[in-house]
């Protein structure tokens, strides 16, 4: 990571200069603040760096990227997520990316200058570059952000082939899937897939709809409606639990959604669902980057164990 | 605020000393480190403040204290007030209390050692005490925490008295409300007693059952089976939607909920409920932090005034 001394090489200037225009004191000339300026971004310093290093200790501070609360799912592992870095003594500062790719990269940029030990990230708008570049312990969840960077996830793969064979076994012949928008590597891609294959290996005819997330709700609803209305489906898998309680209203065929949130099984005790580990997830994240933080080796990917939910 | 200074004075011990125990570098006795952290203690002195101090300017940081994320209520206020906060240029500590009163004065502890700018504060295990000391700038959610410390809220009594009357106008003469447990202060109570208050105006019987928040879901369900089974209600008002819907498969009576999120109006658009403004509550717990952070006064109690969610 880039030191307050590159910074004044680079700029060729002492590096009391630097922490000058660092720290906005003395007179400085607008050439030399352009000049240390344009070396700070070459190198991607981060000037608060001096002050973590002045104190020579860590922030216990880990920053989390992730794309939204409203969803239930990210509620609960951040929920987990909290508790489990709390046990640890670690703080949370909680970064709401929106899908949004100049908000995660001001974030990140913000979570560097912040002194944040390590970054949790489940929103992958940006490059690999930009995580890469970051020097900081960082774990992603859900999808492979770099070929450097451990990715935690639950089986998708797994997950969308036990959907197709719990449907299968609910007699469906003519069967459906419902998922957000094709994105490659994403966890809902990974869903569709094991399920197409199933599908395949089955020879039974499968349609599927994509959503892109984000949509309006009276959107999505008129979709899946339209979507269910035109064909004569007999079992429907959803890759969220969310989007199967919208088809409930539209038929009365075997639905199975995914996630398994506390939440929606209270809410919809009904609902057959693959369930994913959520607290194992957070467990598994906490773990990995704690390690990290402490300099030790960790694998490049973890894939947890999903399973079915029975529908009572 | 105490300055490591007055943590000497009261010591006895010279400020370097202080600043070493802090620190913990050069030979120091355990008598002097004792007698610097009794006065630490005393004071309420936060190490922190020095390096802060010594920068001379914001963290940027707003510390966020909420019981929990599995309420899609409190998942959606912190959504937007992550977002809000964002475009005022703050980050957020997330920090989950789990109504624990320890994790709670732990946390507040740890967010004036971080330096946090302020606190938006949504959970009260403990006593005025612990904030007051704090000499931070709070904000309170929902619970009068202090008189020196602004209330923001949506009407709950104001809430309670429209639920009963929606229900009233659908007809119901015997009328039940499921609250959580009764604790003075608390926005459930207010709603209760809002809803009370109108059944005594029409004279009309009314039963009330209490389930404290924490009671496992399969237990509560069966409270909320027997109470419905036992009696003869013809309309039910809940403090909450998640309740509210749990209802729902126990009776076919009018029910109405409480809080109105995204989340369970996309879920169940069936759903007659007194709708909280999410959004509206978030804005003006930010505009009143920063307010606070920046010196200016601020009202004592501010009040948002809810609506009735009529269902389709």
């Amino acid at each position: 990571m880039a030191k307050l001394t590159d910074v004044a090489k680079l700029a060729g200037v002492s590096p009391t200069t630097v922490s000058r225009v660092i720290n906005n004191y003395g007179y400085l000339s607008q050439k030399t603040i352009d000049k240390v300026h344009a070396a700070m971004q070459e190198l991607n310093y981060q000037p608060n760096n001096l002050a973590r290093s002045l104190q020579g200790k860590k922030t216990q501070l880990i920053g989390l990227i992730f794309p939204s609360l409203k969803n239930p799912f990210y509620a609960e592992l951040i929920e987990y997520l909290e508790k489990k870095l709390f046990d640890r003594e670690y703080k949370v500062i909680f970064c709401n990316s929106e899908n949004n790719p100049e908000k995660e990269k001001y974030y990140l940029q913000m979570l560097a200058a912040n002194q944040v030990d390590g970054i949790i990230s489940s929103s992958h708008n940006l490059g690999i570059d930009e995580y890469e570049r970051l020097n900081l312990p960082i774990v992603s969840f859900d999808r492979l952000l770099s070929p450097k960077i451990t990715t935690v996830s639950s089986d998708n793969l797994a997950g969308g082939k036990l959907s197709a064979h719990a449907l299968i076994e609910r007699g469906a012949k003519n069967l459906a899937i419902i998922s957000g928008a094709s994105q490659s590597g994403s966890p809902s891609d990974y869903r569709t897939q094991g399920f197409m294959e199933v599908a395949t290996t089955f020879d039974l005819p499968c349609k599927h709809l994509e959503i892109p997330s984000g949509t309006i709700i009276s959107i999505k609803k008129n979709k899946i409606k339209k979507f269910i209305e035109e064909n004569n489906f007999d079992g429907i898998a959803c890759t969220d639990d969310l989007t199967a309680i919208y088809c409930e209203e539209y038929t009365n065929c075997p639905i199975i959604g995914y996630d398994g949130t506390e939440l929606i099984q209270a809410l919809h005790p009904e609902l057959l669902t693959i369930v994913q580990p959520i607290e194992e997830l957070a467990q598994v994240l906490v773990d990995v980057i704690i390690d990290k933080i402490n300099g030790k080796e960790t694998e490049l990917e973890i894939i947890l164990p999903i399973k079915l939910q029975q529908n009572i």
